[in-house]
C-alpha cells in the first residue's frame, strides 16, 4: 500500500458543531462531514458522539481502500496536549476528559488532542497564510478572541495548556466587563460580539459586527466610532503580542477577519503607529477558513506519529 | 584531558561594565573578572575590548591547564542569535555588528551571541530559581523592564531577535511617556527608574525605588501610593504575560527584585486578583544575581556546540 492511501481521521469539535475530515499527510482533504455537537446533552454524550464519529470516519476510510494511520481531535477551552486531556471548556462542558486515550482505545490508532485555536494556528502557519514565516501569531476573532504562537511549525501550549489567551489581556483598564470576570480585556472590547453589543447599546437597535463594519464604511458616525474603538483596542492587543513574541506574520482569522479591508486597512495603520523600535509584522487574513481546525488536528496527529517513530 | 578541564569563555556586556567568566559545562565558574565597557568610546572600540578580553580569558584558561571549548557573549538591545549579530543597542551603540563571527575568528573557537536578558532567563530557568519548571518567564526589572520566555531550556528569540519586550506593553493608556516614544508602557510606570522618578515628581525630593519601597513600608503615604501604583501596573503586565505564555514559574530579577517581600507579597496578591480562569504561576526571586548573564552566555555557547556535534 502506498503512502498516498494513508489518511488521518480529524475532528474539530466546537460548541455547536463538529467539523470532521479525512486528511492526507500532504494536507489535502479526501472527505469531509459535519455533525451537531448538541452540547446541552452533557459532556459524556458529546464524548460518545466524538468517538462514534471518529470510528465511523476510520471505517469509511477503510471502505474506500485507504489506511487510517492516526486520529487528531481539536477541542476548545483549556487543553493539555501533553497528557491528551480536555481540562476545561465553557461551551462543551469538558472537565478533565482523557480524550486522547479514549480515542486511541476506541479506534486502535495513535491519537492526538489539541486546542482548537492552537491547531488552527498550526495549520495556518504550515499550510495557510503564514506558511513562509518561521514565527507566526494566529489570532482568531469571533465570539471570543484567542491566539496561537507558532514557531518552527509548532504551537506553544503553555505549562497548563492555556497559552495564547490574547483575548484576556488588559487593554482598557476600567473598561467593559469580560466574560472571564475581569474588566477591560481585549475580548470585551474588540471581539465580534463585543462590537455588536456596544453598537446595540449606543444605537438602541441590534446589529452584528459585520453590519457595524458596513455602516461605518457607509459613513454612519456612531458605527464608525464603535468600529474605530474596536480597531484601536485590537491594535493595542496586537502591539502587546508583537512586543512579547516578535513574529514575522500575524494571521487574523475568525468571523471578524471576513470584514477584509474594512478591518485590515485601519488595523495595519493603528498597529504601525504603536510600534516604536519593534519590527512591523505582516498582517494577513487566514487562508484556510473553517477547515483550519481539522487540518491542524491532522497535522498534530502526524507530528505525534513522527515523534513516536523517531 | 578530562571533560572537567573544559571551560567556556563567557562575557556579559552591559552599558557600563562587562562581567566575564570561565564557566565549566556543569555551570560552575572557575574564574571571573570585570572590565569597563566605556561605551562613549564608540562601538568599534567596545568590540575591540570584547575580543581582547575574550582572547585574554582563553589564554588564562590555557595557562591554568584548562581547555577553552567555546565562547559565549551576551549583549543588550536587539540581538539576532541565529545570525550572531548585535542588531541594535541604545546603550552600547551597536548597529549590525557580527560579533559571533568576529569572536570565532579571533579566538579560533565556536561562539554564540545572545541577548542579555534572554540568556539571563536561560540561566535562571536551567540553573537558578526556575530550574524545576519547564515553562518559565524571567522578568528583569531595573532601569528598564525586559523578559525571557524559556520553554524546555531554550529562550524564545522572535523573528527579528526582539522577543520578550514586556517593558513595552501597554498597561496605562494615556499614561507616562516611555523612553521608546509611546505612552503608558509598563516600563514607564513600573521600572525602578520610573518609580524613583514618579516619587521625586510628587514629593519634590529625589528618591530611588529602593528608598520608595522602604518609605512605603514605614507607612509614608505618598511613598505607599507610588509603590502600590507600580505594583499594580506590574501585576497587570504579569497577568498579560501569563495569559499569553501560561508559565509555571515567573522569576523576577534586576534591581527591583531586591526589595524582597515589599515587592513580592503585594505583587503576588495583585496578580492573583487579576487571574480568572488562568493558573497562577509561582512568583519567585532570581537566584543567580548578576552572574546570570555570564552563565547564560556560557549555556548558549554549550547549546551551540551540542547542536553542531549532532
Amino acid at each position: 500500500m502506498s503512502a498516498g492511501d494513508e489518511v488521518v481521521v480529524a475532528l474539530d469539535v466546537g460548541g455547536t458543531g463538529m467539523k470532521c475530515a479525512l486528511v492526507r499527510p500532504d494536507g489535502t482533504t479526501v472527505h469531509t462531514e459535519r455533525h451537531a455537537t448538541d452540547a446541552q446533552r452533557g459532556p459524556d454524550a458529546v464524548v460518545d458522539t466524538i468517538l462514534e464519529v471518529a470510528d465511523g470516519l476510520a471505517g469509511k476510510a477503510r471502505a474506500a481502500g485507504r489506511t487510517p494511520v492516526a486520529c487528531g481531535i481539536a477541542v476548545p477551552g483549556v487543553v493539555d496536549e501533553t497528557r491528551g486531556v480536555a481540562v476545561w471548556s465553557a461551551n462543551v462542558g469538558f472537565r478533565d476528559v482523557p480524550l486522547r486515550e479514549l480515542a486511541t482505545t476506541r479506534l486502535g490508532l495513535p491519537a492526538a488532542l489539541g486546542h482548537d485555536v492552537r491547531v488552527g494556528g498550526l495549520a495556518e502557519a504550515r499550510l495557510g497564510a503564514g506558511r513562509d514565516a518561521g514565527h507566526v501569531l494566529f489570532v482568531a476573532i469571533g465570539t471570543g478572541i484567542a491566539a496561537a504562537h507558532v514557531v518552527g511549525g509548532s504551537a506553544a501550549t503553555g505549562a497548563h495548556g492555556a497559552a495564547g489567551e490574547i483575548g484576556h489581556i488588559l487593554v482598557r483598564p476600567g473598561g467593559p466587563r469580560c466574560g472571564c470576570g475581569r474588566d477591560g480585556c481585549l475580548e470585551a472590547v474588540a471581539s465580534a460580539s463585543a462590537i455588536g453589543r456596544r453598537f446595540t447599546e449606543l444605537a438602541g437597535a441590534p446589529a452584528t459586527a459585520a453590519e457595524v463594519a458596513d455602516r461605518a464604511a457607509a459613513g454612519e458616525q456612531l458605527a464608525g466610532d464603535v468600529w474605530r474603538a474596536a480597531v484601536e483596542a485590537l491594535a493595542d492587543g496586537l502591539a502587546t503580542g508583537q512586543a512579547l513574541f516578535d513574529v514575522a506574520t500575524v494571521v487574523l482569522g475568525g468571523g471578524l477577519a471576513q470584514a477584509g479591508p474594512l478591518l485590515f486597512d485601519p488595523l495595519r495603520e493603528a498597529l504601525r503607529e504603536r510600534l516604536t523600535f519593534h519590527r512591523e509584522p505582516r498582517l494577513v487574513a487566514a487562508a484556510l477558513g473553517d477547515e483550519a481546525g481539522c487540518l491542524g488536528a491532522a497535522l498534530l496527529a502526524l507530528d505525534t506519529l513522527a515523534k513516536e517513530s523517531r
